[in-house]
């Protein structure tokens, strides 16, 4: 069986969690995004769907985490332009995608907050990560530590938030007002770390 | 069949939708949770399952409403120290339901958001009369009526995302967090609309 089959599993699977959540998506569905025979699923993944829901759950955590936090890389000493430059790129990036292209791990994170505690524990992983990683990115900003984990903290809370309100709505109005009350944060927080 | 089994087939199913989404929610589980013979979901919903999670989605959406806007009614005048108070409440609620009880609608709302056009207009329609009933609310403090809109679109933006991070953590932190994002968004708001 070649490798890449493995690969392209776990790409359908990522893509297919984004869209539709885990509960909703069946082996049988990967195997055929995939291009791959059904058996492939359970020779690369003998745990079957709990053991690829979890890779699944990390990768797209990795992958997304590089993309969002990116913006920290290039952003200027205005840390709340670089918000509302976040904000309105993902709202950009939602309505070129007809509003399916967001956070690839929220929706199996309410799907199995209360029913599945070992892929609850996946996402608990991917979001702690995101936030540590996160927090030393704005740490460069000159932000005590404490001020540097809660802003961000704020800033994927916000952003969750949105893209759940988003999607309903299919407007990308909760993401500019998302990004300006992130903004507004900040900008209070650095207002008092000056002081 | 007593117009009461209808009521108790709703209530199980918001219940069950909160905890655990629509996808992973079958009717056999909600006749069962319901205590109703599994023949009455299509003798009171003929519509099936569809029928039924467009009105579970409806009917929680008002409690939910009702509920969380309340903290609107008995404010003070310091609508930043109502906003933590807020989160705070939410926080507590949430673990003293082993972080169960959160928005019983989120989970919905993402996973019919690309796949079901339908119950995808119920959620929009649930999150459009939050804000505008919120707003609402919010006009009593003499904020202009945009301002309003703007600052409970983000308070319900940053309380979904932040149920969404407590949840998969099993910590109040990202609720707390999100109430001090939201406080210091309304700060700003109130002394820029003052000046």
């Amino acid at each position: 069986m070649p490798a890449d089959t493995r690969d392209r599993i776990v790409a359908a699977t990522c893509e297919l969690f984004r869209r539709q959540g885990m509960t909703g998506t069946g082996l049988k569905q990967i195997a055929r995004s995939a291009g791959a025979p059904f058996g492939s699923i359970y020779h690369f993944f003998p745990g079957g769907k709990a053991q690829l829901a979890d890779e699944a759950i990390r990768a797209s955590g990795a992958m997304y985490r590089d993309l969002v936090l990116a913006i920290f890389n290039q952003s200027g000493p205005d840390l709340a332009a670089t918000i509302r430059t976040a904000f309105a790129a993902a709202a950009e990036n939602l309505i070129a995608t007809d509003y399916a292209d967001a956070c690839p791990i929220a929706t199996i994170a309410l799907e199995v907050a209360s029913t599945d505690d070992a892929l609850r524990q996946a996402t608990a992983d991917v979001f702690t990560d995101w936030i540590e990683q996160g927090a030393k990115r704005i740490a460069r900003s000159g932000l005590p530590p404490a001020v540097c984990r809660s802003f961000i903290a704020g800033f994927i809370t916000s952003l969750e938030g949105a893209f759940v309100l988003s999607r309903a709505l299919r407007s990308p109005e909760p993401l500019l007002t998302a990004g300006e009350t992130v903004a507004a944060a900040v900008t209070i927080a650095l207002a008092t770390a000056v002081e």
